[in-house]
């Protein structure tokens, strides 16, 4: 019975609602999708969200429209550990992560996704990708600073994998690359594109 | 011995630091403060937060800088349940409230704050502090909806409260009075500012 299963409404290509739906298969968590687009004023999305953005998740009378929040009510119980670390310092870590792809990551890469996305190659402002570029590699020199010779930024696959394997896939498309001398990111980010819960949840547009 | 305290650096009259200065006293946590003002690049803060601001929270060999990462580690373990309600979809709510305050409640506020706090009343833009004074009304008619007749937004004092009475305690020193028809919010208000949470968090300048 479909009606049971719980609802995410989604934008294939938002990291926010990437990010969630990277969670939901990793948590094996059967749900039902809404797909909407860019621009689109979907009127569920409206009534249930007082920003009016998705992602918006509704589990029985319980709607959540905040992707970190989401994330949270996903882990809350038993589920926890399969994506957040054994310790409150290293749940902590993965906590920081997850907020640095959505607070600093996110932001670095908005110039250069937002010029590309809406405009002929022709009537790109490059001033403007070229700062979001320079964001970029900054991030990715304190992601690989974090991440070291680990195999995740965590001692396990967490939500800070979920998180930023969404931005790295989206900076991927817009032909923001790793930098050669990030072979530790590199490697990290190549590890994650095989993942199950990352390939099926590849935006369409992006293949 | 004071060596052995967590540490806060802080800010007094920042939202998100009022916030977990809130909750720590709510949490009976004893730590060490170490104050920073505006504008000021304290070196510590620096070195410890890469976005370079405060909040910073720093137990043992813990660093965390996100203000909403520093609640969810002060509630990972038994104390949980002093500032979160006691089903996942209660917490949901209560997170949601808190990312709202955060995401919403600030960016509306900020325009009245910033021209009040950085000029003198001769140079304030108008404009934009009737722009500011609006999207705060809005937010307030959205709070005073959830609040309902209820004592607080959850079914118990909870992380809502400690993001939302900070912006109240701000909003209020910037004249950013609460309109008389949300008695609901104004007795809400009333009842947060006796506690001795906000009490004695309270920041030295707004007297």
């Amino acid at each position: 019975m479909n009606t049971v299963l719980p609802t995410l409404y989604y934008r294939a290509d938002c990291p926010f609602c990437w990010k969630v739906r990277i969670a939901l298969v990793e948590l094996d968590i059967k749900y039902r999708s809404i797909e909407t687009q860019l621009g689109e004023k979907h009127p569920d999305v409206q009534r249930l969200n007082p920003k009016g953005s998705v992602p918006v998740f509704v589990d029985g009378d319980t709607t959540i429209w905040e992707s970190s929040v989401i994330i949270e009510y996903l882990l809350d119980g038993p589920r926890q550990s399969q994506l957040l670390p054994g310790t409150p310092e290293n749940r902590s870590t993965a906590r920081l992560l997850h907020s640095y792809s959505d607070s600093v990551v996110g932001p670095a890469l908005r110039g250069l996704v937002f010029e590309k996305r809406a405009k002929p190659e022709t009537d790109w402002n490059i001033e403007t990708i070229q700062k979001s570029e320079q964001a970029w590699e900054q991030c990715q020199e304190q992601l690989a600073q974090w991440l070291g010779d680990k195999e995740y930024f965590c001692d396990q696959f967490s939500i800070a994998e979920c998180a930023l394997l969404a931005r790295f896939g989206i900076a991927e498309f817009y032909d923001a690359q790793i930098p050669n001398q990030m072979q530790n990111l590199k490697r990290w980010y190549q590890n994650g594109r095989q993942r199950p819960s990352f390939q099926s949840t590849f935006p369409a547009a992006f293949t």
